[in-house]
Protein backbone atom coordinates (compact mmCIF):
# COMPACT_ATOMS: atom_id res chain seq x y z
CA UNK A 1 0.00 0.00 0.00
CA UNK A 2 1.30 3.29 -0.82
CA UNK A 3 0.96 5.30 2.32
CA UNK A 4 2.53 8.50 1.49
CA UNK A 5 2.87 10.02 -1.69
CA UNK A 6 4.43 13.11 -0.28
CA UNK A 7 8.37 13.43 0.82
CA UNK A 8 8.55 14.19 3.96
CA UNK A 9 10.91 16.41 6.02
CA UNK A 10 9.80 16.51 10.11
CA UNK A 11 11.43 20.34 11.35
CA UNK A 12 12.15 18.90 14.60
CA UNK A 13 15.33 17.08 16.58
CA UNK A 14 13.14 15.23 19.18
CA UNK A 15 14.20 11.15 18.51
CA UNK A 16 10.53 10.43 19.85
CA UNK A 17 8.91 12.46 16.90
CA UNK A 18 10.83 10.65 14.06
CA UNK A 19 10.69 7.35 16.09
CA UNK A 20 6.76 7.64 15.82
CA UNK A 21 7.19 8.63 12.47
CA UNK A 22 8.50 5.71 11.58
CA UNK A 23 6.75 3.27 13.35
CA UNK A 24 3.57 4.93 11.51
CA UNK A 25 5.07 3.92 8.12
CA UNK A 26 6.55 7.21 7.28
CA UNK A 27 10.12 7.67 6.08
CA UNK A 28 10.93 11.16 6.55
CA UNK A 29 14.53 13.66 6.86
CA UNK A 30 14.78 15.63 9.49
CA UNK A 31 16.04 19.27 9.78
CA UNK A 32 16.03 20.99 13.37
CA UNK A 33 14.25 24.40 12.91
CA UNK A 34 15.81 27.63 15.52
CA UNK A 35 12.71 29.03 16.79
CA UNK A 36 12.49 30.28 20.02
CA UNK A 37 9.32 28.85 21.72
CA UNK A 38 7.52 32.15 23.14
CA UNK A 39 3.74 33.16 22.54
CA UNK A 40 1.50 35.79 23.51
CA UNK A 41 0.50 35.82 26.58
CA UNK A 42 -3.55 35.58 25.50
CA UNK A 43 -3.16 32.81 24.21
CA UNK A 44 -4.42 29.35 25.42
CA UNK A 45 -4.84 25.79 25.82
CA UNK A 46 -4.32 23.91 21.85
CA UNK A 47 -3.54 27.73 20.77
CA UNK A 48 -0.33 27.65 22.58
CA UNK A 49 1.34 24.63 20.29
CA UNK A 50 -0.57 25.84 17.01
CA UNK A 51 0.71 29.05 17.36
CA UNK A 52 4.40 27.51 17.86
CA UNK A 53 3.78 24.47 15.02
CA UNK A 54 2.95 27.34 12.59
CA UNK A 55 6.23 29.30 13.67
CA UNK A 56 8.46 26.52 13.68
CA UNK A 57 7.13 26.58 10.03
CA UNK A 58 7.78 29.81 9.08
CA UNK A 59 11.42 29.29 10.37
CA UNK A 60 12.22 26.66 8.30
CA UNK A 61 15.56 27.82 6.30
CA UNK A 62 14.95 26.35 2.55
CA UNK A 63 12.65 26.52 0.05
CA UNK A 64 9.38 23.86 -0.23
CA UNK A 65 9.92 21.57 -3.53
CA UNK A 66 7.33 20.83 -5.18
CA UNK A 67 6.75 17.53 -3.53
CA UNK A 68 7.83 18.40 -0.42
CA UNK A 69 5.75 18.24 3.00
CA UNK A 70 7.34 19.73 6.28
CA UNK A 71 5.79 18.16 9.41
CA UNK A 72 6.26 20.32 12.41
CA UNK A 73 4.68 20.60 15.80
CA UNK A 74 4.80 21.44 19.93
CA UNK A 75 3.17 19.88 23.15
CA UNK A 76 2.77 21.26 25.93
CA UNK A 77 0.66 20.67 28.98
CA UNK A 78 -2.04 22.73 30.25
CA UNK A 79 -3.36 22.38 34.03
CA UNK A 80 -5.28 24.57 36.19
CA UNK A 81 -5.61 27.32 32.94
CA UNK A 82 -1.99 27.33 32.87
CA UNK A 83 0.98 25.87 30.57
CA UNK A 84 4.06 23.84 31.95
CA UNK A 85 6.84 24.48 29.89
CA UNK A 86 10.33 22.61 30.09
CA UNK A 87 11.85 23.18 33.93
CA UNK A 88 14.86 25.02 34.13
CA UNK A 89 15.85 23.50 37.52
CA UNK A 90 15.52 20.95 40.00
CA UNK A 91 13.25 23.00 42.05
CA UNK A 92 11.12 24.23 39.13
CA UNK A 93 10.70 20.55 37.68
CA UNK A 94 9.79 19.65 41.56
CA UNK A 95 6.72 22.36 41.69
CA UNK A 96 5.63 21.42 38.06
CA UNK A 97 5.59 17.41 39.72
CA UNK A 98 3.97 18.41 43.16
CA UNK A 99 1.45 20.61 40.80
CA UNK A 100 0.42 17.07 38.71
CA UNK A 101 0.55 14.98 41.72
CA UNK A 102 -2.44 13.34 42.32
CA UNK A 103 -4.82 15.52 39.55
CA UNK A 104 -5.62 15.07 35.86
CA UNK A 105 -3.81 17.55 33.22
CA UNK A 106 -4.34 18.03 29.42
CA UNK A 107 -1.18 17.58 27.37
CA UNK A 108 -2.63 19.97 23.70
CA UNK A 109 0.02 18.58 20.66
CA UNK A 110 -0.13 21.11 17.66
CA UNK A 111 0.67 19.88 14.03
CA UNK A 112 1.38 21.96 11.06
CA UNK A 113 1.83 20.38 7.36
CA UNK A 114 3.05 22.72 5.38
CA UNK A 115 4.00 22.60 1.36
CA UNK A 116 4.65 24.96 -1.25
CA UNK A 117 0.81 25.40 -2.28
CA UNK A 118 -0.85 25.09 1.10
CA UNK A 119 -0.78 24.44 4.82
CA UNK A 120 -3.33 22.71 7.49
CA UNK A 121 -2.83 22.51 10.78
CA UNK A 122 -4.84 21.01 13.53
CA UNK A 123 -4.17 19.46 17.09
CA UNK A 124 -5.13 16.25 19.72
CA UNK A 125 -5.90 16.59 23.67
CA UNK A 126 -5.41 14.15 26.04
CA UNK A 127 -6.64 14.24 29.84
CA UNK A 128 -3.45 12.52 31.01
CA UNK A 129 -4.82 11.13 35.36
CA UNK A 130 -1.60 11.55 37.86
CA UNK A 131 -1.56 9.03 41.03
CA UNK A 132 -0.46 11.34 44.06
CA UNK A 133 3.55 11.08 44.06
CA UNK A 134 5.63 11.38 47.18
CA UNK A 135 8.26 13.55 47.94
CA UNK A 136 10.72 10.42 47.67
CA UNK A 137 9.50 9.97 44.15
CA UNK A 138 9.92 13.06 42.84
CA UNK A 139 13.00 13.74 44.01
CA UNK A 140 13.97 10.08 42.90
CA UNK A 141 12.73 11.29 39.40
CA UNK A 142 14.66 14.53 38.98
CA UNK A 143 17.86 13.45 39.88
CA UNK A 144 17.71 10.12 38.11
CA UNK A 145 15.80 11.04 34.61
CA UNK A 146 16.74 14.73 34.38
CA UNK A 147 13.53 15.87 32.75
CA UNK A 148 14.81 19.14 31.78
CA UNK A 149 14.08 18.87 28.36
CA UNK A 150 10.60 17.77 29.02
CA UNK A 151 7.38 20.47 28.99
CA UNK A 152 5.46 19.69 32.86
CA UNK A 153 9.21 17.73 33.73
CA UNK A 154 8.06 14.41 32.79
CA UNK A 155 8.45 11.54 30.04
CA UNK A 156 5.16 9.32 29.39
CA UNK A 157 7.29 7.29 28.44
CA UNK A 158 9.82 6.87 30.95
CA UNK A 159 9.54 5.71 34.73
CA UNK A 160 7.30 8.52 35.96
CA UNK A 161 4.67 7.66 32.88
CA UNK A 162 5.14 4.13 33.76
CA UNK A 163 4.71 4.24 37.36
CA UNK A 164 2.64 7.00 37.93
CA UNK A 165 0.08 7.70 35.08
CA UNK A 166 -3.08 5.79 36.05
CA UNK A 167 -5.48 6.55 33.30
CA UNK A 168 -5.31 8.25 29.62
CA UNK A 169 -8.59 9.55 27.68
CA UNK A 170 -7.29 10.33 24.07
CA UNK A 171 -3.73 9.19 22.06
CA UNK A 172 -0.91 7.67 23.97
CA UNK A 173 1.22 9.33 20.91
CA UNK A 174 -0.28 12.53 20.93
CA UNK A 175 1.19 12.53 24.72
CA UNK A 176 4.65 11.37 23.33
CA UNK A 177 4.39 14.50 21.24
CA UNK A 178 2.17 13.52 17.79
CA UNK A 179 -1.03 12.11 17.14
CA UNK A 180 -0.05 9.82 14.67
CA UNK A 181 -3.98 8.70 14.03
CA UNK A 182 -4.65 12.40 13.01
CA UNK A 183 -1.29 12.55 10.86
CA UNK A 184 -2.08 9.64 9.16
CA UNK A 185 -5.76 10.81 8.52
CA UNK A 186 -4.53 14.48 7.35
CA UNK A 187 -0.90 13.12 5.23
CA UNK A 188 -3.59 10.93 2.87
CA UNK A 189 -5.78 13.94 2.46
CA UNK A 190 -2.97 16.32 2.05
CA UNK B 1 15.02 5.10 46.17
CA UNK B 2 14.74 1.64 46.71
CA UNK B 3 12.10 0.88 44.46
CA UNK B 4 12.16 -3.08 45.00
CA UNK B 5 13.57 -5.09 47.42
CA UNK B 6 12.49 -8.72 45.48
CA UNK B 7 14.57 -11.08 43.54
CA UNK B 8 11.78 -10.40 40.43
CA UNK B 9 11.27 -13.12 37.73
CA UNK B 10 8.91 -12.54 35.05
CA UNK B 11 7.40 -15.56 34.10
CA UNK B 12 7.21 -15.09 29.98
CA UNK B 13 9.23 -14.75 27.18
CA UNK B 14 7.44 -11.79 25.95
CA UNK B 15 10.26 -9.06 25.05
CA UNK B 16 7.72 -6.14 25.51
CA UNK B 17 6.97 -7.18 29.09
CA UNK B 18 10.30 -7.29 30.14
CA UNK B 19 11.08 -3.64 28.23
CA UNK B 20 7.97 -2.28 30.73
CA UNK B 21 9.05 -3.94 33.86
CA UNK B 22 12.77 -2.46 32.77
CA UNK B 23 10.96 0.99 32.01
CA UNK B 24 9.26 0.81 35.02
CA UNK B 25 12.48 0.50 37.12
CA UNK B 26 12.47 -3.36 37.89
CA UNK B 27 14.71 -5.29 37.15
CA UNK B 28 13.94 -9.11 36.67
CA UNK B 29 15.06 -12.17 35.23
CA UNK B 30 13.20 -13.84 32.65
CA UNK B 31 11.95 -17.50 32.61
CA UNK B 32 9.08 -18.88 29.42
CA UNK B 33 6.37 -20.99 31.20
CA UNK B 34 4.51 -23.67 29.44
CA UNK B 35 1.17 -23.54 29.77
CA UNK B 36 -1.18 -24.35 27.32
CA UNK B 37 -3.94 -20.68 26.99
CA UNK B 38 -6.78 -23.05 27.11
CA UNK B 39 -9.30 -21.75 29.93
CA UNK B 40 -13.05 -22.78 31.06
CA UNK B 41 -16.01 -21.67 28.64
CA UNK B 42 -17.90 -20.03 31.21
CA UNK B 43 -15.17 -17.61 32.30
CA UNK B 44 -15.98 -13.94 30.70
CA UNK B 45 -13.71 -11.08 30.51
CA UNK B 46 -11.05 -10.31 33.52
CA UNK B 47 -11.39 -13.65 34.79
CA UNK B 48 -9.90 -15.04 31.63
CA UNK B 49 -6.18 -13.68 32.11
CA UNK B 50 -6.58 -13.65 35.82
CA UNK B 51 -7.19 -17.73 35.28
CA UNK B 52 -4.49 -17.98 32.83
CA UNK B 53 -1.78 -15.40 35.15
CA UNK B 54 -2.82 -18.07 37.99
CA UNK B 55 -2.26 -21.16 35.30
CA UNK B 56 1.48 -19.96 34.54
CA UNK B 57 2.28 -19.26 38.10
CA UNK B 58 1.28 -23.17 38.09
CA UNK B 59 3.33 -23.98 35.96
CA UNK B 60 6.45 -21.92 37.12
CA UNK B 61 9.14 -25.54 37.24
CA UNK B 62 11.53 -24.75 39.97
CA UNK B 63 10.67 -24.08 43.63
CA UNK B 64 10.77 -20.10 44.73
CA UNK B 65 13.34 -18.81 47.14
CA UNK B 66 13.00 -17.27 50.07
CA UNK B 67 12.85 -13.45 48.54
CA UNK B 68 11.63 -14.34 45.41
CA UNK B 69 8.70 -12.83 43.69
CA UNK B 70 7.11 -14.67 40.38
CA UNK B 71 5.66 -12.40 37.75
CA UNK B 72 2.85 -13.83 35.62
CA UNK B 73 0.29 -11.79 33.35
CA UNK B 74 -1.91 -12.61 30.33
CA UNK B 75 -3.45 -10.21 28.15
CA UNK B 76 -6.98 -10.28 26.33
CA UNK B 77 -8.58 -8.78 23.92
CA UNK B 78 -12.63 -8.66 24.47
CA UNK B 79 -15.24 -7.35 22.46
CA UNK B 80 -19.10 -8.44 22.07
CA UNK B 81 -18.70 -10.63 24.86
CA UNK B 82 -16.58 -12.84 23.16
CA UNK B 83 -12.44 -13.00 23.56
CA UNK B 84 -10.11 -13.05 20.25
CA UNK B 85 -7.27 -15.07 20.84
CA UNK B 86 -4.08 -14.63 18.72
CA UNK B 87 -5.33 -15.79 14.71
CA UNK B 88 -4.18 -18.96 12.83
CA UNK B 89 -3.92 -17.66 9.66
CA UNK B 90 -4.24 -14.77 7.76
CA UNK B 91 -8.47 -15.27 7.59
CA UNK B 92 -9.00 -15.32 10.76
CA UNK B 93 -6.24 -11.99 11.03
CA UNK B 94 -8.22 -10.85 8.54
CA UNK B 95 -12.04 -11.32 10.57
CA UNK B 96 -10.72 -10.25 14.31
CA UNK B 97 -9.72 -6.63 12.43
CA UNK B 98 -12.99 -6.27 10.86
CA UNK B 99 -14.58 -6.68 14.01
CA UNK B 100 -12.77 -4.27 16.03
CA UNK B 101 -12.81 -2.15 12.76
CA UNK B 102 -15.06 1.45 13.84
CA UNK B 103 -15.84 0.49 17.27
CA UNK B 104 -14.04 0.59 20.66
CA UNK B 105 -13.20 -3.06 22.74
CA UNK B 106 -11.68 -3.97 26.13
CA UNK B 107 -8.00 -4.93 26.84
CA UNK B 108 -7.49 -6.87 29.90
CA UNK B 109 -4.55 -7.66 31.20
CA UNK B 110 -4.60 -10.14 34.77
CA UNK B 111 -1.21 -10.32 36.84
CA UNK B 112 -0.24 -13.09 39.17
CA UNK B 113 2.62 -12.23 41.66
CA UNK B 114 4.07 -15.48 43.33
CA UNK B 115 6.40 -15.95 46.36
CA UNK B 116 7.06 -18.77 48.38
CA UNK B 117 4.46 -17.38 51.24
CA UNK B 118 1.89 -15.72 49.37
CA UNK B 119 -0.44 -15.19 46.12
CA UNK B 120 -1.80 -11.89 44.77
CA UNK B 121 -3.72 -11.27 41.75
CA UNK B 122 -4.91 -8.08 40.13
CA UNK B 123 -6.31 -6.90 36.92
CA UNK B 124 -6.44 -3.60 34.59
CA UNK B 125 -8.63 -2.47 32.35
CA UNK B 126 -8.53 -0.40 28.80
CA UNK B 127 -11.11 0.75 26.45
CA UNK B 128 -9.74 1.12 23.10
CA UNK B 129 -11.04 3.02 19.99
CA UNK B 130 -10.83 1.90 16.67
CA UNK B 131 -10.94 4.06 13.30
CA UNK B 132 -12.84 2.23 10.22
CA UNK B 133 -10.50 0.41 8.58
CA UNK B 134 -10.25 -0.12 4.87
CA UNK B 135 -9.49 -3.28 3.42
CA UNK B 136 -6.88 -2.18 1.75
CA UNK B 137 -5.24 -1.05 5.12
CA UNK B 138 -6.14 -4.37 6.92
CA UNK B 139 -4.54 -6.53 3.83
CA UNK B 140 -1.64 -4.30 4.43
CA UNK B 141 -0.85 -4.83 8.42
CA UNK B 142 -1.58 -8.23 8.01
CA UNK B 143 1.15 -9.15 4.72
CA UNK B 144 3.57 -6.78 6.99
CA UNK B 145 3.43 -7.06 9.96
CA UNK B 146 2.48 -10.82 10.31
CA UNK B 147 0.32 -10.19 13.74
CA UNK B 148 -0.31 -14.16 14.23
CA UNK B 149 1.29 -13.79 17.64
CA UNK B 150 -1.04 -10.71 19.21
CA UNK B 151 -4.34 -11.33 20.96
CA UNK B 152 -6.54 -9.45 18.85
CA UNK B 153 -4.40 -9.19 15.56
CA UNK B 154 -2.94 -5.89 16.49
CA UNK B 155 -0.40 -4.34 18.59
CA UNK B 156 -0.96 -1.27 20.17
CA UNK B 157 2.75 0.22 19.66
CA UNK B 158 3.08 -0.79 15.35
CA UNK B 159 1.86 0.27 12.35
CA UNK B 160 -1.88 -0.62 13.42
CA UNK B 161 -2.20 0.85 16.37
CA UNK B 162 -0.41 3.91 15.80
CA UNK B 163 -3.06 4.89 12.58
CA UNK B 164 -5.94 3.46 13.93
CA UNK B 165 -6.26 3.68 17.79
CA UNK B 166 -8.27 6.66 17.74
CA UNK B 167 -8.64 7.17 21.84
CA UNK B 168 -7.78 5.15 24.75
CA UNK B 169 -9.51 5.27 28.28
CA UNK B 170 -7.15 3.71 30.52
CA UNK B 171 -3.71 2.10 30.78
CA UNK B 172 -1.32 2.21 27.17
CA UNK B 173 0.87 -0.20 28.84
CA UNK B 174 -2.09 -2.38 30.34
CA UNK B 175 -2.48 -2.48 26.58
CA UNK B 176 0.99 -3.36 25.48
CA UNK B 177 0.61 -6.06 28.42
CA UNK B 178 1.55 -4.79 31.82
CA UNK B 179 0.01 -3.09 33.71
CA UNK B 180 2.95 -1.07 35.40
CA UNK B 181 1.42 1.63 37.46
CA UNK B 182 -0.73 -1.27 39.33
CA UNK B 183 2.17 -3.52 39.58
CA UNK B 184 4.64 -0.77 40.87
CA UNK B 185 1.88 -0.16 43.51
CA UNK B 186 1.31 -4.00 44.27
CA UNK B 187 5.21 -4.99 44.24
CA UNK B 188 5.74 -1.90 47.22
CA UNK B 189 3.15 -3.59 49.21
CA UNK B 190 4.01 -6.73 48.61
Amino acid sequence: MDICKHNLILGSASPRRKQLLEDAGFLCKTTPINAEESFPAHLQAQEIPLYLAHKKASNYPFPLKENDVLITADTVVWVKNTVLNKPENELEAKQMLQILSGKKHQVFTGVCLTSSKKQVSFYDETTVFFKTLTEQEIIFYIRKYQPFDKAGSYGAQDWMGLTSITRLEGSYFNVMGLPTHKLYEHLQQF
